[in-house]
């Protein structure tokens, strides 16, 4: 089993194995100071691995109510979440009792942000089922739900009590949210780690599975030394998000037609092309292309800098913004907007 | 003017003055990093100072926009919170940028989850204008709304950048307000300070209001001193819930028809009568009895036990609650929950 341990204002492990799922109701109980939990999930999980879980969870002598809601984004919003509250009054929820999060980021998210404030903060644990909340959502203890204003616009630093990456929940997740997953592995690497770049670089969306834990492992621990610099994102953090600034503005000028992971690769790509040497981009765009992922958004410059103005990370009138010049090597630069809407929309 | 400096994950100051409501517009510009403002109101509050307060901040170059609810306990409830949320987006509230709670607990504890999860976090200044919520409310960083499931069942813990305490917006209030204010005066006497009580013992709602200063300057330190120690209320804070474990009980047997300070008024007269030397409670049913604040409530005391089953201060089987043996003295307990309930239920 491999073990990364996260020190942020509160510690905890990341534990990755393969099965780890059916086996993992003494590290829950372990990791709780409860044997009373709330496992909450959608309906697509519920459906595969709730009841494995229940079962782990019962063989540790712990009881679980299940909340199951619809799956998808939409679900990340303050109804969801009211019915949430709801019915952790009914089950009767402590303090010292603990939320199980299962499932992707939209089920991790609106957990851990039903933990930071359920009375205040109630302990939560994530067993993420996708890749991409696996290397992802599940540390660094960002929590959120959606606003009409838009997406991730209420939400609170919230620690998990323990992180479960079970690699063999990937198999079941339909191809292009697996590709969701890599785009941000790509990220990972472009930013901090060229030996993870070369590793899925030398394979693609058929092929990449055997490699889970090791993609695994290798974001986590990006992650956990970035976030453990910097665990309210006022800083170093923001390496985090090389092709968001743009995909953001790519995911809402398309509507969300375009995934998240379509849209942080095709922001990688983009700025990665006005920003770094063309040997970069070039590797850059065919690692991209081996997972299927889209390397350009067609639309005019203009319309997506108008959506960045809009972009939570933009602190008064300045905006940041990540750039690699090498793989491997993220660096945080600051502009105007102006300048970042001039430097953008410069023909190639 | 006084200044009392809290030292909590972020320091803060409670500053009390009288006329400091109309001057505050450098102070608040100072304790922010921002030159916008949103201001969070209720009706009646804004119909009695929003003014001042916008002509105190365009003074020192600020602009502010205001966002009024009406006044009530019903306010805060999700409802509110989601149409603020919606403010603060068409206000283009930045992260750098600082929302104002002005008015009484309910703002208060709105306004302050507001702020602890609005982009997951951005500064807010509390002016409270009713004593319950300058003596109370306005230090220890606790926010809260109320669900269906009850009161302040979801909120987080929020310091202000600053707390501007200004007596004569006591003057406006009506006199039951005021006295729901000196009932948790009161109570910091009974548990920490002889001389407070001894003061409040030697007035009555038709005189206390000139020692309003001192009165709020003494609570705040009090409180500032406990939660200093306890910031995440996990241990000493609880002396602060003196009264109230029964306070609650009445409050939701009677249907909300006591206030809370009626309810914490007779919750600690009861409680004192079956813990304390009868000359203890004889004093404080005394003081109670100068402010027309109730000592007692007629309801069979099983039906009060059984509701304080459902207070959130309830961790696991145990119930904390607190007893003052002698004035300024409170002290922490633990019972089970059955130990509790006989202790109460003996007739006097």
């Amino acid at each position: 089993m491999r073990r990364i341990s996260v020190h942020a204002s509160t510690d905890y492990d990341v534990l990755v194995e393969h099965g780890l799922l059916r086996q993992c109701g003494s590290l829950l109980a372990g990791a709780a100071v409860t044997r009373h939990f709330v496992i909450v999930t959608d309906d697509t999980v519920d459906e595969l691995y709730s009841k494995d879980l229940l079962h782990a969870l019962d063989m540790a002598g712990c009881k679980a109510e299940c909340f199951v809601f619809p799956h998808g984004e939409a679900s990340k919003c303050s109804g969801t979440l009211l019915k949430l509250y709801d019915f952790l009054c009914e089950s009767g929820i402590t303090r010292s009792d603990c939320l199980i999060a299962l499932g992707g980021g939209v089920v991790g998210d609106l957990t851990g942000f039903a933990a930071a404030t359920f009375l205040r903060g109630i302990r939560y644990i994530q067993i993420p089922t996708t890749l991409l909340a696996q290397i992802d959502s599940s540390v660094g203890g960002k929590t959120a739900i959606n606003i009409p204003g838009g997406k991730n616009l209420v939400g609170a630093f919230k620690q998990p009590s323990l992180v479960i990456c079970d690699p063999d929940t990937l198999k079941t997740l339909p191809g292009h949210i697996l590709s969701d997953g890599i785009a941000e592995a790509i990220k990972y690497g472009m930013i901090r780690d060229p030996g993870l770049f070369a590793l899925l670089d030398a394979h693609n969306s058929d092929n990449v599975l055997p490699q889970a834990d090791e993609i695994i492992a290798r974001c986590v621990t990006i992650k956990r030394d970035i976030v453990a610099k910097d665990e309210f994102d006022t800083g170093e953090r923001m390496l985090l998000n090389f092709g968001h600034t743009l995909g953001h503005a790519i995911e809402r000028h398309s509507e969300f037609a375009y995934t998240h992971g379509q849209a942080v690769a095709a922001g990688m790509c983009m700025l990665s092309a006005r920003t770094a040497a063309p040997a970069v981009t070039a590797r850059l765009i065919g690692c991209v292309n081996n997972y299927g992922l889209p390397t350009d958004y067609d639309a005019p410059m203009q319309e997506l800098t108008a959506l960045c103005g809009h972009d939570k990370k933009r602190m008064g009138g300045e905006l940041s913004y990540v750039v690699c010049p090498a793989i491997g090597q993220g660096e945080i630069r600051k502009a105007s907007f102006p300048d970042f809407c001039r430097m953008m929309e410069e023909s190639l």
